[in-house]
């Protein structure tokens, strides 16, 4: 099984993004092949102690940059490390592939290069949530910004199965994201959803409630990707400001630093479990091909726990999953 | 100027709702009305010093509960103390009514008994929300699930009007929240809205992503009332659980423990500075009359706030602000 990773990628590629290669490749089992400017890779990896991993490259000369506008880029771009690392999947060289580059770009790439699953019209970005007692599954974070309630129940299909198949949630409970418990509430696309889903054979506990979305009382939330991405990005700025307001407090009198130092340990624990870069990144289900977005942002640790999302998802055999659902659908 | 309170609405009726009322009466120059069961005001009262202060009361003797569905409940609860309450604003008997009770029927009721200012379609919930620097106005924070264009237009006149005229923020920014900082991005209804906008007179600065949405770059933030609904709760529910987890860990271990008792004062003034409490519920804008709807779990502190937000926007003159306004659009 190999993986091809964008080395040219997100805010701190391409060095971060390497780091975080050597360390996937050296804790596990993996074959990886850098996909990006073999100059740029060469001299980096010459910084790390790579001798004996099973690191490949293949060439990519092009960048998307983060705010080109995707179907553009990945018309215009054919040799950008995101098309070149679409296309192996597309060949069958590569099993997966991870990229913390143009989100919109990677997605546009995924579509039309590799297509979706039979019964899947649309793919979604599949995002893990900690929860007070394990994870939760928000789908779609970000891809679909317009939704019919079709696409919705397809949404809930793969999210049940990621559940079920690829972390081990027997029964997975689906959620529908709204503003009241009550089927008659939400706009009009959450009604009809609600009501379609109703009628599939998941585990569809209704409508969630936003403040509920991450407690746990849903293995899968499902909503539209306009939605899904604000509430993704609200958390994460939440989270930001909360853990600033907490810094600026112990630092602004003496007494507080030291109790502070004491508890720096505690504060550690609890900003990691609200870090996005342990969550490895969004999983794009739907189409022909296991494909992991991370973060713009991703440091080394991130990109390593994106490459074990993508592998993870392949071990546990989520693309026959997923088929094999579609057809007891 | 007199203003009237739900005393029967809220999880925390009438106890707390009755608290808050005495505060708000001790400390201001503001006359109350107290809505509801006279027995129970009155046998309340009692447990007060309220001797001397503006307190009269108004009976109505049903309840609309928390999840009854609105628009019946209004129509067969003629004396509720919502329906009472917006008639006391109807009748210029009151200016402003604040509830805590059943947020839906108090729209409902406000909507279908006080009618809308020249120039709006629909009234919208603006919800204060703290930022490193102040303030930033959320608005519709509920009740419009599904908008048009032309509605989203109008919340962003009457958020502005409301910085502007009550806040005293000079030429408020107004930010579109959405999934891209660029025009393109987002659903059919935020494209045609940022279009919409840039030919006002406001201060339109463009879309704001959520993650950036109370960091203080925009004092109004416009958005539906289903997308403001659900980042309204999901704030809530992160800064509960980021608490929690504070809490928890804090008493993980003896040693955190005691420097956590340290540090409880520099908690508590984080845990101010994001509570609800503190903001005094939401302002309904655009209807004929002033109504403010606290959260459900107010508690007194919060209906004083409430109550005091009322007065505010009573003595900056709010609605002939929003009028004045209208006639300039």
């Amino acid at each position: 099984m190999k993986i091809a990773i964008d080395v040219m990628g997100g805010d701190h590629a391409p060095q971060k993004v390497i780091a975080g290669i050597v360390a996937a490749a050296k804790g596990n089992k993996v074959e990886l092949i850098l996909v990006g400017n073999r100059g740029l890779i060469e001299a980096e990896l010459a910084t790390h102690g790579v001798n004996g991993l099973p690191l490949s490259i293949i060439e990519a000369n092009q960048v998307i940059t983060m705010d080109e506008p995707p179907a553009q880029a990945i018309r215009q771009k054919r040799d950008s490390s995101i098309m070149v690392g679409v296309n192996l999947v597309k060949r069958g060289e590569a099993a997966a592939f991870v990229s913390a580059g143009n989100s919109g770009a990677v997605m546009a790439a995924a579509l039309v290069s590799l297509g979706t699953l039979d019964g899947i019209e649309r793919p979604a970005l599949g995002i893990h949530f900690p929860t007070p007692s394990g994870v939760s599954f928000l789908i779609d974070a970000g891809v679909n910004a317009e939704c019919k309630p079709s696409l919705l129940v397809q949404f809930a299909r793969m999210g049940s199965l990621y559940m079920e198949k690829v972390l081990g949630i027997p029964n997975p409970k689906v959620g529908l994201l709204s503003i009241g418990e009550e089927a008659t509430k939400g706009n009009q696309w959450v009604r009809e959803t609600h009501d379609s889903l109703k009628k599939t054979h998941l585990n569809f506990i209704g409508n969630i409630e936003a403040n509920n979305a991450f407690n746990g009382i849903a293995d899968v939330v499902v909503t539209d990707g306009f939605t899904g991405n604000i509430a993704v990005k609200l958390v994460e700025g939440v989270a930001e400001r909360i853990i600033g307001l907490l810094n600026e407090t112990l630092m602004s009198k003496p007494h507080y630093r030291l109790a502070g130092l004491a508890l720096r340990p505690a504060f550690q624990d609890i900003a990691q479990r609200l870090d996005y870069r342990e969550y490895g990144g969004g999983l794009l289900l739907g189409t022909k091909g296991v494909v992991v977005i991370a973060h713009g942002r991703s440091d080394a640790r991130a990109i390593e726990n994106a490459i074990l999302r993508a592998k993870d998802a392949l071990d546990r055999g989520i693309l026959s999953a997923l088929e094999d659902g579609h057809k007891k659908w």
